[in-house]
């Protein structure tokens, strides 16, 4: 992996890389922020994974996390939301929802999509191990995200809890089976199957396999995705019925931007540096 | 003025506005961040003035001022950095450094550009008396800002201490008289009169007129653009030949972006708000 920018953010390093992804089979690049800790040793990690339309650039620009995290001694580390790259497939409308900056953290089976949108390895496996044999990374790892992010981190948390100690979204997407967005999505990447798709629906996860994980959640209530896309009821409700420890918070006044996500950004990282302390 | 965008941010408001300006000549638009404070009663303002090729969406999407002043209570007056819109002259090949994005915050005496860059007053006299005429503001008025925005920060105070209480920049050209940035833009906004340029030179303000200012200066040591362009000697030769109050610290390892600028944008915010509270 090769450094393409670097800057220097509250004491640390904000650094963008670039490497060849086997899982995705293009060229991706990614951006990490790794705290002045990192200097005397390895350090923990927070996965983010970003919403539709973003690439890496997104949060590491806008929400203000670089502050916390040097406090609290994390590394972000920040993939993008699909493969890229010319001969990567898009939407044929260029849709904002499907293809390019949409790869909704699933793995592809159907054509065109399965040659490269493969983006549950990569951020579950490759990235990981990558960054972890080139950086200074102690191995734990916690994960988060917004809107379609916020649904990949919840689906890789819930999947592989021995992969992180804790799990936290803004506004995501929490039952892709009962949404337009889903829909489209998994419809296109997966098929018909609707047994493929529940593997890649939070909700239904939870309800069906419950989860020891901790788990918080903000979700703005200005939100106007919120009511048709993100239905925070749906996970509420699986976590009631499974036991499991979720956090939702529901935050009045509250957009889907990155103004919302800022506001917010402290809480998140604090929950996981604890959860990462402790494990 | 109307809202052509709000978001709830940290408790407070992010409103963007638009109006049309009678000394620009042109439909423009702003930003506000109004702290919860607001809602009990009037606020001092931070103006904030951005560098080359940022509009006022730069600074408050990316620099992380809004949970400090939500904090302090203080307001964020932001402004764009030139006069907009299709009836507005731009650099005939578009360049970065002069025209649409880079008015200089100067009244430009030279056609074309006479018709509508006129920016000191802009935001000297009609963005104030608009924004204290309709948004619960108290009158008290700091202002910062960026490289282009930190020589305008600099020069408007200067020559105006009666309006703000305190100054302070991030990588400012400090001595535009004596730099290409300076030499380019002056030359064409204000003709071949030196001392027209003078009036706009922080450096030769402070040294010809001093000031009782009190004046907080960041510059990062790996910005690109110091030796040539910034030139924060010239200030604090300035300052030390006319007894001002400037600090002046020099950031190793940071270069000229909002990585920069939100790192240390805390300690701006907590600057003026002392002075903006004891004055």
């Amino acid at each position: 992996m090769q450094i393409v920018q670097e800057q220097k953010s509250f004491g640390g390093r904000q650094i963008r890389y670039q490497h060849e992804s086997s899982s995705l089979n293009c060229s991706m690049q990614f951006s990490v922020f790794l705290p002045p800790q990192a200097e005397q040793g390895p350090v923990p990690a927070v996965y983010w994974l970003s919403g539709l339309t973003c690439s890496d650039e997104n949060f590491s620009s806008k929400a203000g996390a670089q502050r916390v995290a040097a406090e609290l001694g994390l590394a972000l580390i920040i993939p993008d939301t699909s493969p890229r790259g010319e001969g990567v497939s898009d939407d044929e409308n260029a849709a904002y929802d499907l293809g390019l900056g949409a790869g909704f953290y699933v793995n592809a089976t159907q054509a065109p999509w399965d040659k490269h949108y493969q983006m549950y390895d990569y951020v579950l496996s490759e990235l990981p191990a990558l960054v972890e044999a080139e950086l200074p990374l102690s191995g734990k790892r916690a994960i988060s995200g917004h809107s379609m992010g916020g649904h990949g981190a919840l689906v890789l948390a819930l999947r592989n809890p021995e992969r992180f100690v804790s799990v936290s979204a803004f506004s995501p997407i929490t039952n892709p089976c009962d949404c337009p967005w889903g829909h489209k999505a998994l419809g296109a990447y997966l098929g018909n199957d609707r047994h493929a798709w529940a593997r890649y629906d939070a909700s239904l996860l939870l309800k069906e396999h419950g989860s020891a994980l901790p788990m918080l959640v903000d979700q703005g209530e200005a939100d106007n995705f919120l009511a048709e896309q993100l239905k925070p009821q749906a996970l509420a409700q699986a976590a009631e019925q499974a036991g499991a420890d979720l956090t939702l918070r529901m935050q009045p006044g509250y957009d889907h931007s990155y103004y919302f996500i800022a506001s917010f950004i402290e809480d998140h990282l604090r929950f996981h540096a604890e959860h990462l302390a402790s494990n």
